[in-house]
């Protein structure tokens, strides 16, 4: 019976919870055997504290009230703050650090009842430097970054919900290459207290999950919102397929994860057509590495100071350029992207989402890297929510997600059209 | 000789100690006996560590390049991470703190030469609840907050620059109420990695000074951008004269301070006339404490959840009252203040600058409380830079500022107009 109930959603254990069909202490037992049984070949774990999950599951389980995620397992990105277990950054500066106060994320996932099951492993300061962690569907392929262990841990089953950040794709890029779903909300959506930051302007929490319920349950636990699923969209959306200037460097699979949802889309009726962004969008992709290396130098002034040989080589590099940069040139940078974000509501043009590829294309080979964040990171820059769910299966049987965009603060609408696009996909 | 060092500008500082006029250890210990002879009156520092400074001022003084602000003594708001001090937040909950890092500002600072000095008093999490600091000029009042010890300090001539932060006013309040220069920039303008938030949507961190050269070297070190003084203007400014809707509530001296401001500033040779902002923008005043309540109930998530005895019962109240809000009012709330900062460039109407009152009046007889933050905190929302300049004095003999307010990121201009309305104030 353990075994089943690690492999259930985030919303089917807090209902069954709820109604005492088993308890959080079951659950979180399964959970833990399952990461013993996977986690020697996945490594998506940096800190797991059985004791301590299990005693906070049976606290659970005797509160006469339960919460919206009561005895739900979720892992918690290393950058994360946790009071009862350390937040390595990914880095050796870290080694050991403990928080004094959880960030308030984790003490809001804490209050509706979920578990913390640890803390799972990020690259260094959630860049571009590669952490343990393996695709749990091909030990020799990179699961993506920065979020690795949060998304190989959900994709493998070990829990249903993990928190991951994103500031170029560290959510939606990995979440492709795993086959599961990565939600990254709009820009200030969820608090970042106690969450380190890799550049300020850009930096979003989000989620990794398996079904769209579980990251409505999981928002609004966030947000201490009251919880009622979405109701059905009134009619199919009307989607703007964006194809954008990056389309000719994807790879065949990420297109035809696109095309093939373009067709599940119109079979299901919904109103597909061609859009494209504004021409001076595409000087995003240029001014991307002044504003990350810029506000990277920023952050991380005072490791900088006082810890640079514990820097990996690719950071270092990363921010003496940053360091090397002219300020204006930023803010010269800074004024494109917040002028093509004061445009991007119109450039939506009546559609209700934009559908446009994830990722370049499956999870590369090799451990190293992480893979391309140019097609998430377009989004993030924009400051709208976005979302990608599992499509298609790519020439070495590797999972290809497709991206879903909507308006800025239009999340709720992004999240019912998602569920309505993956039962479209499903059929 | 000390005392005059204690005086000094941070551009006379700097400039002294490369010439090799004076030694920063000199200019250190200056401002410490300044600092011993003083603070039991206006008790501005939560910590100090003397011997820490004269250690790091004469390592200043044995490397042979100079730093932009070498030899500088700050001062640094409590809620600001040191890694060599504590930091306490006003809160008993953070007593004995020591981050692991500095925050970006503190490392920035000290890279360029500048003395951090000791940690300046805050009011309990940068909110409304006041610390022990006393006004300089009357220890019966208050000095503002929740900047007060770094205001306080300033104000005194214990350090020429110190940095605050502003969510509300927390700047500006106290810069007028003590007479001198509160700088608060555009939001987003300097790193808050290491800075506690109270309000992550508004959170700004600025300066506090006695003159706008400091300003200007400050910012040039916080920025790592090369430093040469703004040329004179070109011509003298357009001047929108904005009342606002609260212009009634005002004590007469802070509409005297304008109105001799206006007077000055049209001698000078400016062209001043009358601005009146949009309409809704005086929903704002309405939407501000949903906001504030909101966002504070969110940051202080961990804190609620494990030390929440340890808050305040004014603290406590208003994460209460964030709580109790519905999750769509704040949301809808957002939208209004999203919208407004949306509209505001075009509301300059070729205006260069905006001259508006600072403060309701004078700084308030009693310690409890710091004063309205409301002619601040309008402009805070609207993410603009603002800056309060000495102009007036009121019935009470205490000073009163005034406030000039620029476009978003006109952050230079607004300095350069501001060193040319001292000028034409003090003729």
């Amino acid at each position: 019976m353990n075994d089943n109930l690690s492999g259930l959603s985030a919303t089917e254990i807090s209902d069954g919870v709820k109604v005492g069909s088993f308890s959080a202490e079951a659950v979180v037992e399964a959970c833990l055997n399952h990461i013993e049984r996977r986690d020697k070949d996945v490594m998506a774990w940096e800190c797991i504290k059985p004791e301590l999950s299990l005693s906070q599951a049976r606290s659970v389980d005797a509160e006469p009230e339960k919460g919206l995620l009561a005895g739900v397992p979720v892992g918690i990105k290393d950058i994360i703050a946790t009071r009862d277990m350390p937040t390595g950054m990914g880095s050796s500066i870290y080694d050991g650090y403990i928080a004094p106060v959880d960030a308030t994320c984790v003490a809001r996932l804490r209050s509706a009842g979920a578990i913390i099951v640890g803390k799972t492993v990020t690259c260094e300061f959630a860049g571009l430097t590669a952490g343990k962690t393996t695709n749990p569907l091909d030990p020799l392929r990179t699961p993506g970054g920065s979020s690795s262990g949060s998304c190989a841990a959900v994709a493998d089953g070990m829990v249903p919900i993990a928190l991951g950040t994103q500031t170029g794709g560290s959510i939606l890029r990995p979440s492709s290459y795993c086959g599961i779903i990565g939600f990254k909300p709009s820009f200030d959506t969820f608090s970042l207290k106690g969450v380190f930051p890799a550049a300020e302007s850009l930096d979003t929490l989000g989620l990794h999950a398996r079904c769209i319920d579980d990251i409505e349950l999981t928002v609004s636990a966030l947000l201490l919102r009251g919880h009622k699923m979405e109701q059905q969209l009134p009619r199919p959306p009307v989607v703007g397929l964006c194809k954008t200037w990056m389309w000719e460097d994807a790879q065949s699979e990420s297109r035809a994860a696109v095309e093939r949802a373009v067709e599940a889309m119109r079979a299901a009726g919904a109103n597909v057509r061609d859009l494209e962004l504004p021409e001076e969008f595409q000087w995003l992709s240029d001014v991307r590495g002044v504003i990350n290396a810029r506000e990277r130098a920023s952050v991380m002034a005072g490791e900088w100071a006082n810890n640079k040989e514990q820097l990996s080589e690719q950071l270092q590099n990363t921010i003496q350029g940053g360091l090397a940069l002219n300020h204006d040139e930023y803010l010269d940078a800074m004024y494109l992207m917040e002028t093509c974000r004061a445009r991007m509501n119109q450039t939506f043009d009546g559609c209700d989402v934009l559908l446009t590829p994830a990722v370049d294309g499956e999870a590369p080979i090799g451990l190293e890297g992480t893979g391309s964040p140019r097609f998430q990171a377009l989004w993030t820059m924009l400051h709208v929510p976005t979302i990608t769910l599992p499509c298609h299966v790519g020439p070495s049987g590797m999972p290809v997600g497709i991206q879903l965009v909507a308006p800025y603060r239009a999340d709720n609408s992004l999240l019912a059209i998602s569920r309505w696009v993956s039962d479209a996909l499903s059929v």
